[in-house]
């Protein structure tokens, strides 16, 4: 049984709750939130200790935590974690600046604890069968991948303002599940950016709607394209094109009706949101996290996947200031010339 | 909160033990099953007590039981417990007999009980929004239905033999549905059944293919397709037909990926078999069957329905026997003629 | 070359005259209908004579006649032609009347002529590639197989009140396709008919709403569900249950557009109706009727399985009469007892 | 009647003059083509004379030429047709040097000839219908377009060689069609390209492998996915994002049967190329022009776009080589200066 303190009961952390509560082999012992209402509502619904951070940092009866708090205290926690001896599972990003990433992963390497990066995407059902079908040789060697992902809206300016901008707070998880299907480092980033929907997402300093293009050594490529509005719901689209085929996972719908009359047919819209399209993806990972630390195992999410997806997050950005090519080798050497 | 107590550890049994661990508002409190080392399985799972059905009976710490006993048991064990003052959820038959059932019924009415029928379908929720979009008048006033149902394989030769057939045992399911769907009592039924898929379900004394049509007096109709074998998983496919439109509900994939070669698109098969492909609905059965008794409404699907659809299975076999449209009114009331 | 004459230029004259047109190895010579402007719309468009039926019964430049004359003619005009020494394509059905089929056939026999009888739905290129997948063993033996066809309206009620109703307009083309499926002949029809779109065409003696089950020797079965009425298009499906798999053909769409709003994904309504669905069937058709001509090879779709698809209609109407499953050589023997 | 000589009798000349035959109001009048076998092909399939491009040019009974032949001399016969007034059809490219497009619409311009550039997908059924559904502002305003164009397998070295690259070749198809659905000139192409499935197409100094991303002035974007290798058929795929929704057009598939068996349930692959492809949108774009010969008004896709989409290629190219985004007003402009 691995027991688990959760720091931070937003709505992530809520997510995260109920993922423990679904794990035979975890148990959640604490939740640590300021917002002490919101960290009664976790112990209300499952059934656990009230403490502090700093409480679970010293508690004995706590093997492992789960970082749900905001992404600036992310790095300081995921040191302090792991200097006191716990296995860290963090949400994505570990920090907006590379240069701290790098530090963070430092001490990690050093205490050598567990940390995991919260990519759940790469635990979705439907995406590991597609990863499935191409390691089982169906579509032959990965040549050209298509992401199209899609939000419902956007968060509030508040949020975008502190978020990073939209290459790192949301297509930061196309650049890891990219890298997931490439199977390639990335050697090129190109992409665009605009702001279409809302021009006050212009006013916090980011855009709602980016495209970009990645490209390997061996001159694989990915396109990925992101919109912060869509009325049909939360689309979250991969197709990957091979030697001898491709394989495509289509978005989840309300429901499998089909209503047909005079104006056509018409399939309910996508669900609503990343709460709804991925409950079974937040359970799978948490699984994963549990067996990484009852085995002593590496997760198949690490602190490198995080610091790469930042750093091709940030050669997104540098392409869009400059027209150029950017290489995410010279952004994590503090570098940011374009190619 | 709801205390159950559950009859019967094996295959079904399970199922409804995982779909109360589900709902919030209802505790597993015993398990009772004369195979002990399935009885053990149920209690280390769900961390509840071993008890014999008799002492469930007299348990003051059990408000209600989940029957899953086998069939030959139910109307017997549903008197029991109505007199014993408990709620009841029983597996759908009731029993074989019909004049079994309608004496079962009577108890059940003289004692008040709370008695659900387990109609897995009607809580499904795919199911749940075809209904909706009928009660919404999206497709107009309901006039054809159709439905297919197809199980991936045959059960054991032992099962068949005492499942009372192709129609009391698989096509029962869809006789509810169809009610449900045509809003209207069946007035004829006319069937047809063979032998296509293995001689020795014939030997059984069964059929594992089968067709039905249903017509109410107001002309209302619906065709059912049963077959014991299909290759591609569990076929489970309703579709309504109205005067403004049309809505169909689709099959379960194992997943969505779609995989493009020289051999086309490819979708995988269906979802194996009912534990996977209705694990929604149980859950949602359980939870009405648990709102019921928390709040003394009547459940949705009742005996009265279980009284219906063995009925409609009864004229059906009628129908095979003699090539005639046969009456469910006859069947009922103990005549069994042609129209 | 093989020079045709076409007799009739009402509307589904007109789709055989564009066939025609689309056939290399085809010439329409002359057109005959009592209708001059319809005659005359005919003439200008595809650039023929206009003549009366006695005057191309003695065309010495005509080989071959398209009958698309109303049904009370075809038996009359098939012997006439036939004795003349003509090939003859005739628009299903042969005759209302049985007996008259067979006196008809006799004729046809007697003379040797080449008789094709026009089921469009078996030269429509998706029914071909599935019955194709079925002879290629994909789906193993046959079982079951579903047809669903549906009308976007009812046609006027004079001609519902010519036409022998809907089994034997409508459902007759089901009964055909049923019997190409199958690959055996039909020992038992069961069937049930409503009138739930409009009382006025029960007035008229006929139903709206049908469905049959057909069931041969060995036990395969065959449902059948006709409405006429569906606001969503013409709905035209099969779909056939083996026991390896099953293959299905989809319904054509106005276009393969798309459309994801708020209200849900919608593709538009199908093709409105069999001018438009069957273009490439009615081509390939006559194209085979061309192709048999000139090699003197025996049609796929010959003057008996016109008189079968009658009795299979007479049989379904029997059924609805009497409740009672019909044997089709029953109908055949002249008589019309229940099983 | 418009009288149509056509100008190369190889595959696309003999597409054309089918498409011509399948217009009522035009007549194919002349083939020229130095190859005579060819030449005889469509002489004898559709009844024309065979001339020499001299003689077409002198031709009193000719309106209007289609230019299939070899690119380096569309821009030639471009302008001598437009000096002997007549109307003119040219595939694209007009030529694969823009200076030289440019002089070339200077002498149309000059001439007021009738210039039709060959952009088939503007014609095609499924597109028109998707555009038109944007027309109808079922998906408010348009944001982002998604392209993915697939062809079943690369062309032939030496047409490689000659046929000026991926971008000029294939792309140029796309990048009309970007213009067409973001109604608004492409400010920005950045461009990314490979060679993934045949390195001897690198030997040609081509690519087989490309993305781009066209940014306009007010922020619209448009991805463009292109490879020369698809294992199942012809991958033909537009989807338009707008404020309001979503529309997409789905790929046309050999047939619309699906077989379901223990692998799944498969789609046939797609149409093999774009000679069956695009059937109907050859045939709407030739009546078209006809349509515009008759009338006098102007082509739909005109000499403009045939400069703009080759303006585009380049501007792809020069991105590729250099890394940056490219302005096609500097391509036009005779510069080529990153951004």
């Amino acid at each position: 049984m691995t027991r688990i303190g959760l720091l931070g009961a937003g709505r992530i952390g809520q997510v995260h709750a109920r993922a423990v509560s679904s794990v035979q082999t975890a148990q959640l012992v604490a939740i640590a939130d300021p917002m002490t209402a919101a960290a009664e509502v976790v112990r209300d619904a499952y059934g656990c200790d009230i403490r502090t951070i700093e409480q679970i940092l010293v508690s004995d009866d706590i093997d492992a935590v789960i970082i749900c708090t905001p992404t600036d205290t992310h790095a300081d926690l995921i040191e302090q974690f792991a200097r006191a001896g716990k296995a860290i599972f963090c949400e994505k990003p570990v920090d907006l600046d590379i240069a701290r990433v790098q530090a963070c992963l430092d001490v990690v390497d050093q205490t050598k604890a567990t940390l995991m990066v919260g990519f759940q995407r790469r635990y979705d059902p439907d995406f590991q069968a597609l990863r499935a079908a191409i390691d089982a040789g169906q579509i032959g060697d990965v040549e050209m991948v298509t992401l199209i992902s899609r939000d419902p809206s956007a968060p509030p300016y508040d949020y975008i303002e502190r978020s990073g901008g939209i290459f790192r707070d949301m297509m930061i998880h196309d650049f890891d599940v990219a890298r997931w299907m490439l199977g390639e480092e990335v050697e090129t980033v190109q992409a665009a950016a605009s702001v279409l929907t809302d021009p006050e997402i212009g006013n916090c300093g980011d855009f709602d709607s980016a495209n970009a293009i990645l490209r390997t050594a061996s001159g694989k490529q990915c396109t990925i394209t992101n919109s912060r509005r869509a009325t049909f719901g939360y689309d979250q689209r991969i197709e990957v094109h091979g030697s001898a085929g491709s394989v495509a996972a289509d978005n989840h719908h309300q429901s499998r009706i089909i209503v047909a009359n005079e104006q056509g047919y018409t399939n309910p819209p996508l669900l609503g949101f990343f709460m709804t399209r991925y409950i079974a993806a937040y359970a799978a990972e948490i699984e994963h996290f549990v067996d990484c630390v009852a085995t002593g195992s590496q997760p198949r999410t690490s602190g490198h996947d995080g610091l790469m997806s930042i750093a091709l997050a940030e050669a997104a950005l540098e392409s869009v200031r400059t027209g150029t090519a950017v290489r995410p080798t010279d952004i994590l050497a503090g570098k940011s010339t374009q190619v």
